[in-house]
């Protein structure tokens, strides 16, 4: 039962600007693009560069004018789905090399301050069941509340504000995840049932591998409760939502309108 | 004339806790690290890692007790240094992957709230011209002051209260730097010259490659004056302060003290 | 030639709220309140208090469902307009007790942080000289961008980003000039000219009154440059937007609609 | 059983500055100054005028050099001492005039965006119960820790990191007393039982006055269980800390030193 994605935003530039785009589905081992078409209309320059860890794709263009993005695919999702509670977690010094700036503050996730917080709300608890304990201490903490946050925001606003939308979500469990030495990062997803349907945001941590002896693989956790893991298609990863905008624009732009359907086919 | 560096700090911890540390040399090409002794004592785990962009290694371990980290190496600098002011920008779609996140926002660098302030102060300046200008920006417009920042302080901070230490000075000149999108890093360091003697930060941005063309390069840049590019040691690179530490506790630790001596030999 | 005045907003409460209100012309001797006519609709409670420093008042009401509060009014200005550049500052030893809280830092305007800055930038200047450099610097480095800032926006963050409105304008001002150990208090107020038309805020700073020997008195600076202090009608006073906001509502509302028109009369 | 007071502190003054000083028991219904000596050396000028509320005295003065301020004295205390817990809420559309001001945000006590979570933690609970959770959960969720917060630290912070010292608790407390909607003030205190010996701060809150129908009355709360408001001299109140500092310096000064002590007589 793939999913099937199709995306369409608008945004005018008033002088020839770089513009970085990200949006389309990562073509990684746990998702196959079965069919995939972006259009991006003319630009003077193109390049395509690899996206963080390798996962999606960065494009970059040099665009004026009116531009409209319109992005069509089919996604089949072959993910593992182990129970998030029975992984244990990787010691630091079991970390690989990769997963370890995970553990550092990021823009929006300056978890250092958070330390005692955890300590003291999430006591006794390990690896899965402590994840999904800061899962569900932000689910019952917390209400999805659009309009209330913005670029600015940070998990800490969050946290004291006690509402957000996805992108705020991730940030604090990322967040708490990191106060706790798990490595958590911010990955920019399609998912069905999103609403109302937009872009939508996850985060991932890094607990063992059930398949592979003392390894480690990201496991997503939405903090919304709105995506099914097992549904949700990658398009990029970063420490948080300052590496993984679907749109950043070098100069001055002014956003027209965006419509994302995510629909699971039959 | 090699640089020789030695360098001693202890800490305490109560109980056994994960400890990552990044203290000495990179062994990369453009310096040769001719003897270096490591010793921090016994430790349960031991892990060395690839630190970021492959500059340096991350030591991870768990230690307990009273631990004291001990460093001495001579390192030859074989660094290319071209005048940065006759350095060209790579515009956004020229870059190469890895240099595109030091585009972004970080903990310490929210570098998209100075779009405004770049473009009024340093307008008409391109590349090199334009970097060299953000740093006598600073080095006029800031004091270096010891014991006003901390592990909180941020460019803004910085920016507003125009003071700060090294690390103050990376973090505003990486800031105003990515601002005029222009990719900037982290760069912790040993440096003769610095004074007090100590670990020490400077800024690396990437520019035009004078020795390739059409390639780019990350080029030393100091806002605080003290360091010569032809004598700084590299130890490693981040996205900010957050990311390069020389030490990181994954619990309580007390710190006792801390030695660093820098030398150039005859 | 009295500034008419006509103002109408509405909102809606799920519930019965409490909710401050203070959006009339100030009785005070520099202005005359010629007419005047509030409607508020019914409210089961009614209270109307003396406002901070006794300019104006606040009335406070319980209300529920959808409320609309008009206000009419004409008012003659009989405000002295002394040249602020030739104002002498007074020293903090010869302040009187009511300017003194504001020498302080409130929730928008840190000034303490901003010492550096005005020694820097503002150096050889005093009284209402350095006050006009202050707002000289503001008009020439802020650019007015409505929808930019929010109830969050502090005077920290509009100096960095260099956009805002009139509040933050206000704010910036004050700041400056509290830094500068010079009392500046954050006036509310009406004024033709303002555009798009709405409530209006000013700074006020508390120099030397040329009418009395030795005294003080507080002096209209509008750093947007859309009022004349010689047509400016005040609402109230505070230590910054915190405390003179038109509507404050103690629970839940939805804002619908505001309007408001200020004419200067034949 | 009148309570003993010994101060000293000193400071250096590179240059003549203005100093405003708050240090001594303010004389007031409440608490009775028996006996009481202010030394602070000589002085080009010196005034004083009456401080915030009316409650104690702010000195101002021009001083140079190496100066020392002694205070010493001896106050009885004749304060009412309800049981808080009973007390009533006054609803706004009540309050005094005077009172209004301690429900906005303040400097360290941005209220406003602590509403969400004041209502979901303490639902159901009024008044002086309300206020006595408020206190619980501090004194539960936060740990007494000097050297980890300073002149930046807000209320926000504080809850954040779960930990400050008096001054941060008494922010806390008045932060979450004033989103709940009932007016708090920060106040400046001697009280024996302080441990290290100190300045120490409390928060007060404005609750029914139990002697007066209808009235209402500031009542100490102390989120840090130090002080017994029956024992505790109060020298002067303020929205927060921003506005009763012992010791604000226009111009730069290096404190050297400071002791207090505090004893309950025989």
């Amino acid at each position: 039962m793939p999913i099937e994605i199709s995306t369409r935003f608008a945004f005018s530039l008033d002088q020839p600007c770089d513009v970085l785009l990200q949006f389309e589905a990562a073509a990684i081992p746990e998702q196959r693009v079965l069919t995939a078409t972006s259009r991006m209309g003319k630009s003077e320059h193109f390049a395509r560069i690899a996206a963080q860890d390798g996962i999606g794709e960065r494009i970059l263009l040099q665009l004026e004018g009116r531009c409209e993005v319109t992005y069509d695919a089919r996604v089949a999702i072959d993910r593992l789905l182990p129970d998030i509670a029975t992984l244990a977690r990787l010691e630091p010094h079991d970390l690989p090399a990769a997963a370890v700036q995970y553990l550092f503050d990021s823009r929006y996730c300056p978890a250092e301050r958070f330390h005692p917080f955890v300590e003291a709300e999430f006591a006794g608890l390990e690896g899965g069941a402590h994840v999904l304990a800061i899962r569900d201490w932000i689910a019952t903490n917390l209400t999805y509340t659009p309009g209330c946050s913005d670029s600015n925001t940070t998990a800490l606003d969050s946290f004291v504000e006690r509402r957000g939308i996805c992108r705020d979500y991730a940030h604090v469990l990322i967040t708490l995840a990191r106060a706790s030495a798990i490595p958590a990062r911010y990955c920019s997803v399609y998912a069905p049932g999103v609403d109302p349907p937009d872009f939508h945001a996850v985060a991932e941590v890094f607990l063992a591998d059930p398949s592979v002896p003392g390894g480690g693989a990201w496991h997503i956790v939405d903090a919304t409760g709105m995506a099914d893991p097992g549904d949700t298609v990658k398009i990029g990863v970063g420490r948080d939502a300052a590496d993984v905008s679907f749109m950043t624009v070098f100069g001055e732009a002014q956003f027209e309108d965006k419509e994302v359907t995510v629909r699971k086919t039959a």
